[in-house]
């Protein structure tokens, strides 16, 4: 499985991603999930896979392939973001029915995809390309975008990300993200790669790549899992028999 | 869909439900999902349910017609709790083989539930029954179980909890775990109730049905939310451009 996350704040982007793979837990091996493609001065793409993994980087050499040869349909050529997502998802699609007719049940060559970045003179982006080749785009309300096993993740991003919050506490709130999803499944784990897109620069700043041993990572942890547990002793007591609580009847609709 | 948990201390015994049953959104009711069954200075139980709701009904009836029928399987006369956990996975089992063959592939009949409790002069369990019908023991090493939509609640469950928390923390953490999976998952919605059990007293506590309104409820989330953000906020930097930062190249295994 894969954890990768992608928050747009007013600022511009955080891409993270684990960079476990495994079929089975007998064939679990590294791989980055995090691609990028730079046009100078014109176009910045960040790409992050999951699923299959033979799907995702067949997707990944055909894009290489198409932006090498200046096709008229490549990342390079797009006039759009969303002209990118659909073209993403075409090779997706295109990929996973050269074998999906093996007729085994077991086998699943699906695979998801978030593309992040910007064009010249447009606003940077992040959408979600599906399994299925289609695709949706983060809206303020919602300024992120998950894809593997994104539930033990979702939570403290519910609680935590607006599109007004820094790059900084955006890329702190993602490792935390990160680290809760690695704690809870063990089919997601390190490095993480964190990498930041500030908007209108039109080319990615340093890409972080964090091994469970890394001295920050690991102070982040600690810290998080310290301020978590002195909150914890903080909140306000169970009411039991006390009378502010409400006791009702809940076999009754309502 | 819905959330339950219940985590086992060294004290006794936490349970925590939600109330929200669905198939589909636009049937969405209020059912409660945990049930009690005491005899006076013998056993106390409680059972949780997650699942088709007509599957879990149904098992629940069964449950109370064999103990006033005091036949010679029922939880009144289990000789202990592996018993009447096998004793509740063969009704369910039962129950679902009844409505399996429509041949309809958008209907399940599978329930899952959690027993938790104690018999007199053994110790408190609590236990986890499979739609199979099979079922696990907690340990000591992971104190609680879960059933449901249980991702989005349990990064918190496996940073706090341990077998030597109060019970009145435990209880806590079980809120927190529900409101974070409340927040994040419409299908799960409150009321939550929230029973305690005390290790050798062979009967349940108050149980509390807390509303989304309930003063505590709101108290106790909104301390939650302003602990964390204030957690998230003394984080360390993210070390872009630092040279403590190990930069490895991730290509190869390792």
């Amino acid at each position: 499985m894969t954890y990768c996350l992608t928050i747009k704040t007013d600022q511009g982007i955080v891409f993270a991603s684990d960079s476990r793979t495994n079929a089975g837990v007998d064939q679990v091996s590294t791989f980055s999930k995090m691609h990028t493609f730079e046009v100078a001065a014109s176009r910045a793409f960040c790409l992050l896979s999951s699923g299959n993994l033979a799907t995702t980087q067949a997707v990944l050499r055909q894009i290489r392939r198409d932006n090498d040869m200046a096709s008229d349909t490549c990342l390079n050529n797009a006039q759009d973001m969303a002209e990118a997502a659909e073209y993403i998802g075409s090779l997706s699609r295109a990929e996973q029915r050269k074998h999906s007719s093996r007729g085994d049940d077991s086998f699943n060559p699906e695979a998801s995809f978030i593309l992040g970045g910007q064009l010249a003179d447009r606003q940077h982006q992040i959408y979600l390309v599906y399994p299925e080749g289609n695709y949706i785009v983060a809206t303020e309300q919602t300024p992120f975008l998950q894809i593997g096993e994104l539930k033990y993740g979702k939570p403290i991003l519910d609680r935590i990300i607006s599109k007004d919050l820094s790059l900084e506490l955006a890329a702190r709130c993602a490792l935390v993200s990160m680290d809760s999803t690695i704690r809870s499944n063990l089919t997601v784990g390190p490095p993480v790669e964190l990498l930041i897109y500030k908007a209108g620069s039109l080319k990615f700043g340093e890409r972080l790549v964090l091994q469970e041993e890394n001295p920050y990572f690991h102070q982040l942890r600690q810290a998080w899992q310290e301020g978590l547990k002195a909150t914890f002793d903080r909140l306000p007591d169970v009411p039991f028999s006390r009378p502010a609580v409400h006791l009702v009847d809940v076999k009754g609709d309502q």
